[in-house]
């Protein structure tokens, strides 16, 4: 054969892929690691979750193949949702894509809108797929500085003055991942007026705005938003179920029929279980989020402990399912992860994986239960 | 925003992705539409496959994301089957990677393997995603005839005459779909010594070989196979499971990692419970495949009558999930296709979507139950 693509060459496999195959392998060999490295949540979806996609697995005719995108209800309870918790009218019809996980999404906006040499921005820190999924296709992630001091808004004057004549696409994400920054109105005004005037399409990603925080917002809801820019969201987070892969893409009706197009020829619609199992789960109401957040809140409390035994800073204002904090100055963050999960078996994520801006800082997940974060803390009592 | 990617004018939606909305449509205005054109088996998937599936939907833990390469006792099942059915070994540590889907596997390997501007050997008639994924890369199909006399076996003499040096990949597919011819040792000899010569990777897509075929086959069975191709399969067809999204991708290690860096940036693990279900659906001994079987050939038995009525002809040894059939010189295959689906509310796939080597053909689907099948037959005894 005559040899692998160029791309491959602008990727690694996905950090977490890796590095959570040694954590596997600490394990295997007998280490208790606690793994407070990854998002996915710990805690089981609703019961009536589980149920709706049991009952869907018993009709003998749930099994066959289900349209791109998806079986009306499903459009309906995401408009729904949509309009009950953000007051976004969507049109179920046309301005929803169901997609099998956002993380599928990034691939396949892109795909629709970037050709070979485009420019896309990229915020620093971030999340890694938006720079791996833009370099396999031959594209160029152009970083944007995220600022600590205004809560990890945008260096918005050095953005200014880029030559932007080749951006394509923007990527940005409040609550913002890894820093647990929350956003605001003000900030998506800027965002869509920065966009607007340099021609650029905004992509949201939204999976984090129900965790620990009181102000869910979507950038729909701004007027004027749909022309300028798209959402993704997710189930993973919002619902505790991850690993069944449900996600959407809300916009404008010919953004979407693009993506589609794309979509269409490179995978199917998801399981009519899974899909009953999401609406049931985007029906649910507030009590439930409420539950949940009081459990992730038990959590961050041991975790800020943690944080401050091991004399890291931690924002005041984070919210999400993490925990951001800053390692002292003439500490190394990576060499402090090491040390965590070598002497203490404890795994925590290195802040610059996230890109340059992240690495004087760790990163938490709250997807531990309380008693491994109990543990985890006896373990740094002794830590000398 | 600065439009879409050059990639959107390559394709088209996929066609039974328009199609199917217009049957549908069709159906809601109240036509008793019977399509026979998709392949998407209408038979439950064995009880212990749902039991499995729901076994595991009710464990708290078994929600959160899952590995990109499965869990191993996935892996250990694929290669059991792999071994126990084709008699071919795979270490199932790095001989095989599961995926959503084997339709994905398309586009992770074009990926991993594909860039701007490379050929790709695409079968005609074959299967379109071939063609749509190349196209979505920049990559060029370059069809090689399927000839009917040699029971679509490649047209060698054009093959072999042809510019090969700066082709890549290959994709063949026996069973073959559309023409059910089932391929032999011999072909897959003379297709292994074809890319060796001219350096090329091959591709088999192989999710048919257990449908009213009296011998499964892999490619990898042949003496060094896993140095010249890959072998693409899926549980949709021999399972009934193809809404679940289970595919595996076999070969040698250091290809399947190269797809794996590609999937690890792109897409997640499949659900736990999905992963459990397809174990036990591969642990099912051969009388489930069996009775299925037993199945599709009383309703192939009903389809060639209907063929037929239609003076239509088909070959006699085709195998797998569809029976194709030549029109008579005179008639357009796509004018008896629109005919019998706006007079008699009865959907079949006109042979062109699958290449110009199709245009004489329509392909019927085996995956409608004999009652459905018969009313077929009623109404075209009606036919004028």
């Amino acid at each position: 054969m005559k040899g692998y693509s160029d791309r491959l060459g602008e990727v690694q496999e996905y950090y977490f892929s890796k590095k959570l195959k040694e954590v596997q392998q600490l394990r295997e060999a007998g280490k208790p690691i606690i793994n407070m490295g990854i998002g996915s949540p710990d805690l089981p979806p609703d019961r009536r979750v589980t149920e709706a996609l049991k009952r869907t697995a018993d009709l003998p005719d749930a099994h066959g193949y289900q349209s791109y995108q998806g079986i009306p209800r499903l459009r309906k309870a995401m408009a729904d949702f949509y309009a009950r918790n953000y007051g976004v009218p969507l049109d179920p019809q046309s301005e929803i894509l169901p997609l099998m996980g956002s993380k599928e999404g990034i691939m396949h906006v892109s795909m629709a809108f970037l050709n070979e040499g485009d420019e896309v921005l990229v915020p620093n820190p971030g999340y890694p797929t938006y720079t791996s999924v833009t370099r396999l296709l031959h594209a160029h992630p152009v970083y944007f500085d995220l600022l600590e001091g205004t809560q990890w808004e945008p260096d918005w004057e050095a953005l200014e003055n880029r030559d932007l004549s080749r951006v394509k696409l923007m990527w940005v994400n409040y609550p913002h991942m890894p820093t647990g920054a929350p956003g605001s109105k003000e900030l998506f005004a800027k965002l869509l007026n920065f966009v607007r005037r340099n021609d650029i399409l905004l992509v949201h990603d939204n999976p984090y705005s129900f965790i620990l925080n009181e102000q869910p917002m979507s950038i729909l809801e701004l007027p004027e938003a749909k022309n300028h820019a798209l959402e993704l969201n997710s189930l993973s987070k919002t619902f505790n179920i991850p690993g069944w892969r449900v996600g959407m893409l809300a916009g404008r009706q010919d953004y979407l029929q693009a993506v589609l197009r794309v979509k269409s020829n490179m995978d199917s619609g998801m399981f009519l279980g899974i899909q009953e199992g999401a609406i049931s789960a985007l029906s649910l109401d507030k009590s439930w989020i409420t539950s949940t957040n009081a459990i992730y809140k038990a959590r961050k409390y041991l975790v800020l402990e943690m944080a401050s035994m091991l004399g890291l800073q931690v924002a005041e204002r984070g919210v999400g399912m993490f925990v951001w904090a800053k390692v002292p100055s003439g500490t190394k963050a990576i060499d402090l992860v090491d040390r965590l999960l070598y002497e203490k078996d404890i795994f925590i994520t290195p802040g610059e994986i996230f890109g340059s801006g992240g690495a004087a800082y760790v990163r938490f997940s709250l997807c531990v239960d309380e008693q491994q974060i109990k543990e985890a803390l006896n373990r740094l009592v002794k830590y000398d």
